[in-house]
């Protein structure tokens, strides 16, 4: 529905919105890489007529995952001969290997079939000490029949990387490029999921969907958030949840003969406790009977119940929740707007990473912005550019037809990619001005609650998506973009290209108080200096009293 | 193999071991109902050249469970076209109903794509108020799309009774016997398991097997104990066992390739350890998952770790633990015993009513003697018999070749239906002489302990199935048999008959106390008086300490 829509309308939109920069071209070949179908070696979604929704690369990516078994790899490795093997089982459709804790191996086979027939030759261990616990899973020990014999034959694999560089081996690479803006795609490449990585995604939700459909056959397990919106970095967490909602239209199907059958089932007085049961069970079932499943954490009590929990083989950590549609949709909004156009993801990429250095977001909850409000606020911004970047949710809404009303939770998800440039942008600094945004209308409005930032929820708008930031958070966020702002208009690359110092992106990456020990001593005088205050006026904002007004109006 | 043998056994000694006693024509057309095979109308078994084994029955009725469904009916019922709607989803093997809170029907499919069939169009409940774990299963509601234009076609069915007669009902039957041999038949045959109950016994074996193949595939869930050994009572507790015996064997398999291939398997410390996360995960998906199962409670710190559940659509109380391989010999034992000679099975249930009737055993746990020890004395006795009426375990296992081994825990469990009158009996008095027995030997020997009653476990003989009995239940035990024998050898039939008053078993069913208050005046004043001398003379045992002495030696 709004997914084909959406895929309408990025196909109408290709050729018009062209990436700019130099790094345009190597960001074409390797981003997004949800885009890109078929196997590790060919992207034959490059000859494909028009690109895929959200829910077609979905569907796919998850029948993918289904057909697909995770191997560890004997230490001495001899790739040919054991592809070799494997193709005994059945076609392979693409593969690639990985290092944690050993060599592992993710296989794609062509059929479903070929993971019965290589399940049916598999043993259990024998363990003389230790007892295990007979669960039949996709994931593999290979180990050498006559390992002194096949040493000789051991050659170096290629290893797919699972993880990003470190951000102080990032900022050379960065110093090299010839201008911010390729400095901010060499960024998104080093940090962007890979092919190979959302693949292992995908497999971790196909593994946890095994233990869901043993009780409920027709649920599936799908990742939302930054595994698919196309702006999550190597490392991040796998968010998941299972969704019973193929289950619930089975209730309609027609019946003939004189009686109306049902089943018997467990009523409880909520969905909330059934998804708390359920949940909890199934957090149980990964811990007691699934391999390499560890740190098992039920949080049952949230707003949105979920199961945490790390999985070693994958080297993922998880959380599991229930049917989060409204997550989804946020997703596949976020989807939308990062395949519209590559600087998009560079840019949000860019400040995610920017924000992480600073300490003005971080892995556990708390007063700091999330990741997701600050790429609600980029979005706000690049729908007021002039021209804007992205169009806002309400002109996706009016290009929605009727086949495209996604309504859930009482709240209207319609949503289209559409591109209307009826409302020049006044903002002329991007995400460095905080207000009370909402990325339904691209309009600034009045705050509806006393919030120090308020960013309204594009799906459920009585809520505020960084109500959790407090006043402390919100100074540090302005100063320290204040701060970047200043350094990325007053450094002279030429200069530092000379003297070896960081400039541009690579600058605003270093935590102040470690790049330059010089410019440091006269930032810490203190916030009222005259530097500052200029710092302000080029912001148009004469101190922080009247943000607050602006933002509190 | 011993199972094979048993029924080869079974076959040499049929003629040769007559029933005796008027209500033998009755016990051949109805007991043992383990015995007779197919539905409910026909009992194909009769034209089969030989008896099936224990195991052969097992794995034909967990075959028919397997495609069997349980449905609560609509308050007004016309069978036939209940008949007519399921036959579209195929043809039916046998059917039954019975009364549960409402009318249910045990549908018995021939094949288990009609179950899939059924499912295919059945709803999910559409609960207002309530919310559904869609867990789906064999059971179903159905109701009628018009209750008010169908009203009039109701028909009363046919309920089969899924409980016995209350001993008060049944005192009154046996009063119009004529003879105890028949009185201990109409018992048998009024307490003894249906073919129906059976069925459903098996069927809530297989929707626990359900739950346990989620996660298991090749695991069975299979009965044991009073449910399978000819000796169950209606109304009795369904204990089942968890195998996994199935799985294990696969790890033998060929494999082809340099490789070694094995799963990755949760591993613990110890089988123990497996076995209660297992039952523990099962307890909770059947409380939370599954339609009707309540009071879940597990118990997994025992020496054999259970869980204990209600099945309400069933009705029946559960004992689910895993592969007890040892029990399962037992219950094998037995119901080669019971199918041996109906006058064993006549004996078991007389005296376990019996005993149940005046205290001596009981449904909760403590000193009291269980149905199990009990048995075992009663086989004991019928061993010693003149000629034995059915042979000792040693005899079984001198008959038993090598393919008959069954070495179970390190504890040989070899046995075959055999037949050796070799050791003439010197018990005058059935089961009331209480020694140190061995049923294997079936000669008294000296006890290894100082438990006031050591009945040795058959297969595993270092273990003392009677331990929990005290000597204060000792002494009741010994009083209560005294008491009875005494009314059975004093009181004459013909008086009571025109007494109206119960005689013969009928008599010794009564608490003493209750059924006669001048016979009660004189008991009353004491153990110790001439009348309990006597008594104690006709035992061949002088006192309770003399009692003691011989058990004690």
């Amino acid at each position: 529905m709004a997914q084909r829509a959406g895929g309408r309308a990025l196909c109408l939109l290709r050729g018009r919105l062209l990436p700019s920069g130099p790094a345009a071209a190597r960001l074409g070949s390797s981003g997004p890489a949800l885009q890109r179908a078929g196997g590790t070696e060919e992207a034959d979604a490059e000859v494909s007529p028009r690109k895929k929704t959200f829910t077609e690369v979905q569907a796919e990516r998850l029948e993918q995952a289904d057909r697909s078994v995770l191997i560890k790899c004997p230490s001495k490795l001899n790739e040919k001969k054991l592809l070799q093997y494997l193709s005994s089982h059945g076609q392979i459709d693409s593969y690639f290997f990985f290092e944690n804790r050993g060599i592992h191996a993710l296989i794609e086979f062509s059929e479903k079939s070929s993971v019965a027939s290589l399940q049916a030759v598999t043993g259990i261990p024998r363990a003389a000490e230790h007892h295990v616990v007979p669960y039949k899973s996709r994931l593999f020990t290979f180990t050498l029949k006559n390992p002194g014999s096949q040493a000789a034959e051991e050659r170096p694999v290629n290893l797919s990387p699972q993880s990003h560089i470190p951000v102080n081996e990032l900022i050379p690479k960065l110093c090299h490029a010839d201008s911010i803006s390729s400095q901010m795609y060499i960024l998104l490449n080093e940090y962007q999921l890979t092919e190979e990585n959302i693949k292992l995604r995908y497999l971790a939700c196909s593994l946890v969907r095994d233990f869901a459909r043993a009780y409920f056959p027709d649920s599936t397990v799908k990742p939302f958030g930054s595994s698919v919106n196309t702006f999550g970095k190597l490392g991040c967490d796998v968010d998941m949840f299972l969704d019973f909602r193929d289950i619930q239209t089975h209730a309609t199907k027609m019946k003939k003969g004189p009686f109306e059958v049902e089943y018997q089932m467990k009523r409880l007085p909520s969905e909330r406790l059934a998804t708390q049961k359920i949940l909890s069970i199934i957090g149980d079932c990964l811990d007691n009977f699934g391999p390499g499943y560890s740190s098992v954490q039920k949080i049952l009590n949230a707003r949105c119940p979920l199961v945490k929990f790390s999985h070693q083989p994958t080297g993922f950590q998880c959380d599991l929740s229930v049917s989060n549609s409204i997550a989804i949709r946020c997703s596949e909004l976020l989807y939308i707007y990062g395949c519209l156009d590559p600087r998009v993801r560079a840019l949000v990429f860019s400040l995610r990473c920017w924000a992480r250095v600073h300490g003005l977001t971080n892995s556990v909850p708390g007063a700091w912005i999330t990741n997701f409000s600050l790429t609600m606020m980029i979005m706000f911004f690049l729908q007021r550019r002039s021209p804007p970047i992205i169009p806002t949710l309400d002109q996706l809404k009016e290009l929605a037809d009727e086949k495209d009303k996604h309504v859930i939770g009482g709240y209207d998800c319609s949503k289209r990619a559409g591109f209307v440039s009826d409302k020049p942008s006044t903002l002329e600094n991007f995400a460095f001005k905080v207000a009370s945004t909402n990325p339904n209308s691209g309009k600034e409005v009045n705050k509806p609650e006393s919030s120090p930032l308020y960013i309204w929820n594009p799906f459920e708008q009585d809520l505020n998506i960084s109500k959790n930031v407090n006043q402390p958070q919100l100074e540090k966020f302005v100063a320290v973009a204040r701060e970047s702002a200043w350094i990325l208009q007053k450094e002279d690359k030429t200069q530092h290209m000379i003297s070896k110092e960081p400039w541009g992106l690579a600058a605003v990456l270093i935590p102040f108080g470690k790049s330059n020990p010089n410019t440091m001593k006269s930032r810490t005088k203190g916030i009222g200096s005259e530097t500052i205050k200029s710092l302000l006026d080029s912001l148009k904002l004469s101190d922080a009293n009247n943000l607050q007004k602006a933002v509190g109006k």
